[in-house]
């Protein structure tokens, strides 16, 4: 990643191949191809967390989003721990907000970004054993912990101590020293409008779609949803083909989901490629 | 389906193809094949729902599973009309219990089963269609309207007037004349303990597995979790190969999830099966 290289050189000396594997010569190259068949796997784009106006991302330096987070936890991470952001302070009671950017007409995105409530999770697992002492709350709506072990794994973050509290959170404010002020609906106790303070929260942003996917395509518009999702040819039946023949679709392409989720489609799209690839040569 | 055929030779009559492609005088017979890989696609069992005894099902006749309610809603259902069991009233108060046997360690299925959510606000709205006056109320734990679209059908069954409850459903209590009383933590309102009553309640009922399925390979055992779902070899990397080499699996052999997710998977396997089978005969 050009934007980021600071041309320090240790890669290609980690690296030593004859021709050389690393090459900082090389610039942007436009290959022709002539296919058969193309499967499309754009990924997605983290929603923009400044579009939530009240939560002041961009603007309260400890208000951050999960991605941020990740790298904090990360085990090649900075400083070889957390630290908040406006004075390096290590958070020890800190929120995570669930559904930014989903299931939110306001933003445009009514849909479930279906990861959000799995990836915060796991953060506050991976908190709870890099600050023990650490206070962990999770604002959530519902937690869909639908897949294969998810809800195990969902109980075991309760009976580590990791805080529920079911409510959208209202607003962000910020105090002097830094500390934030939730605002949330307290669901569990009649619905009310309460506060809590915390040092440090963390957005759990959610997915959205490379909307370019649809006008790619020289003659044809690729079908997409009205978030932008590509649509399939037959939820049901065919959840992989897409509006224009030839054309299959794989992973976020699709809408939002998890690893196995993708490369389960991945395969299933390579199989759909290859069945309609020997239909049109007449090999049989 | 022997067991419910009547012989009453309609279907005979409507399909006269000669050789009659419906014959009575067939008997079950045992097929050996020689394969060079399997997929195995076992489907799933739905959850006794008589396990849960504080919910008396099999004893109070008002008290249903959803599986019986899909049978009322179907447009060549009985009667016309949907019809309480205990004395053929039109029900006008409903209750669903969602996570019946799922989420629930106490019956041995920690798992989210993942469709029963979305299969009750399907029948919720159906019968706001065929009972228009009728109340209905789902009980709760977390609505998981994770997949394309099922967030908006979850808000659209609100908008509807279904009204969702949070909070898991301790025991039903019957009265003289059939209806039912629902005791159930009333989350929403600080978790104490509320009754409602209903003149139906319909248990929405988990999936479990085919548990036969480890012991069927003669001389390999294949590998299931605790509950007794397939193990994927990887359940990242590679979720439709099994602990058995040149066997797949796809769909609710490998844990639940709804049909686009079956068809997905049951194409992922026929790609990897493809794959394994073109390596031995070594093909490439």
């Amino acid at each position: 990643d050009l934007d980021h290289c600071i041309y320090c050189g240790q890669c290609e000396r980690a690296c030593p191949t004859e021709p050389p594997s690393i090459d900082f010569t090389q610039v942007p190259k436009i290959h022709h191809l002539k296919v058969g068949a193309i499967i499309v796997a754009t990924g997605f784009h983290l929603f923009d967390a400044r579009l939530k106006e009240n939560y002041h991302f961009g603007e309260y330096p400890n208000v951050i989003h999960a991605m941020h987070m990740d790298r904090l936890l990360a085990p090649t991470r900075p400083y070889h721990a957390i630290l908040r952001p406006s004075d390096g302070k290590e958070p020890n009671n800190i929120a995570y907000i669930l559904c930014v950017g989903s299931r939110d007409k306001t933003v445009n995105n009514p849909n479930c970004s279906q990861i959000c409530c799995m990836y915060s999770i796991k953060q506050a697992q991976l908190i709870m054993g890099a600050l023990p002492l650490a206070d962990v709350t999770i604002y959530y709506i519902d937690i869909r912990a639908f897949g294969k072990a998810f809800e195990e794994f969902y109980q075991q973050a309760k009976d580590m101590g990791i805080m529920f509290v079911k409510g959208r959170v209202a607003k962000i404010e910020q105090k002097e020293n830094g500390d934030l002020i939730v605002w949330y609906e307290d669901i569990e106790n009649g619905g009310k409008l309460c506060k809590a303070e915390h040092d440090l929260v963390v957005l759990s942003v959610g997915l959205l779609p490379d909307k370019e996917i649809a006008n790619v395509f020289k003659d044809q518009k690729l079908e997409v949803d009205d978030v932008g999702w590509i649509k399939s040819a037959d939820e049901n039946a065919n959840p992989v083909e897409t509006s224009i023949r030839g054309v299959f679709a794989a992973g976020t392409a699709l809408g939002p989901k998890d690893i196995p989720d993708s490369v389960i489609e991945g395969g299933a799209a390579a199989m759909q490629c290859a069945a309609y690839l020997s239909e049109v040569r007449g090999r049989h």
